[in-house]
């Protein structure tokens, strides 16, 4: 289990607001707010400071675990895998300069195309 | 590039709902949907009928690809990748019988405790 | 299972020399003999020519494919899908100039390291 | 760069026998002879001992490397990551009750395989 990111000095405060629909975009705001700091002084720091291969490391890393996790059948440790490899997703998106709702806006493009492909596709069979 | 779940028979006609944050959500429905489909039907049928082996494999796949994109520092192909990876993440999950909901409300508890671990760290701080 | 790179037009009539600790070094020059050739000769010369990607792209799903096999118990799937990994790493090797006698020696190497260390570390003991 | 298993204590004196051909035999009888030590004794002896996850998730973590120095283009690098992916793998053989050289076998099999059916075909086409 990769438990080196939950310490205190990590991420910040934000308990009031727990939407999780909306984690993954305040998570990428916790981990771009880290960037220049002292890398002693957090786990996300360091991991920025040895940009890009650190975290990309811990993506290789984590998605061995998750397959680990999910052949074992072990649900919860598939859940907490499964969040540290998007964590440490998060990070390299970041190190890129980039956000997470590009990823989701590039996932919910897809799903339209396919939508409206769908519906296309059913016209055309509904025509022929 | 992995394109090969973007076709119209994989994701339905959900263009309607199209909230980012919701994306996850949305497409792990479609996932489930798929269950006990004739494999031949679509992508994501197919690869719920070779589980789990199927999914996971294209979760290392993806992950590596991620990786290669973050390397050649292309932004537009990261963020493809990284679709690609959690979208397969997402196929993991279902055939687990798990959602993106708990991943996401598991990176908030971590985020909440280390805000109040924070929090109890600063005031023990203050007293010593 | 990858069994894609089994084919006839994949590898040469080598079947007199047949010595088990030489092949990687005989993989590796049929896999360098492929350089240049036309893509649609054969599975290696594909490979290379979408270099380095493909390949190495290949080492993540294969590596994958070891660890699934592992997890499952099963030493045949562990045997062939192990022979995946190191054939695709001697392409990566191949295609940046490498020797697998390279990665031998750097393996000896440490060896004969650790050896001459634990002789250091024993003499040292002896005589404190 | 993953050298946590160079120390004096992980490899014996085998200083004397150092055919680099032989290396990848001679490193799995050191693994073989580490099973059952106590787990602080040496690398080997703890990774075995977590078995079998602890030798896969390095498999995992190395092949991730191996990338990574690849997309690098560093040739020094990427001989130090293949090496230290090939001596896990020989870990993940070992625990699963494997031989290095069957995987050689397996390899050299194929290629003979190939071989032969190259000569089938090449029959088969000068007939037609």
């Amino acid at each position: 289990m990769t438990t080196d990111w939950k310490g205190p000095q990590q991420l910040p405060a934000d308990a009031d607001i727990q939407d999780p629909s909306q984690v993954l975009g305040r998570l990428a705001d916790v981990i771009a707010s880290r960037r220049g700091l002292d890398p002693s002084s957090s786990y996300v720091a360091r991991l920025l400071a040895a940009a890009p291969d650190a975290a990309l490391k811990k993506v290789g890393e984590e998605a061995t675990e998750v397959i680990m996790a999910a052949k074992d059948g072990v649900p919860d440790r598939l859940v907490s895998e499964m969040a540290d490899l998007w964590f440490h997703c998060l990070v390299a998106l970041v190190q890129a300069g980039l956000r997470p709702e590009q990823v989701m806006a590039e996932l919910a493009r897809r799903e339209g195309i396919s939508g409206l492909d769908e519906k296309a596709a059913r016209r055309a069979q509904q025509k022929a």
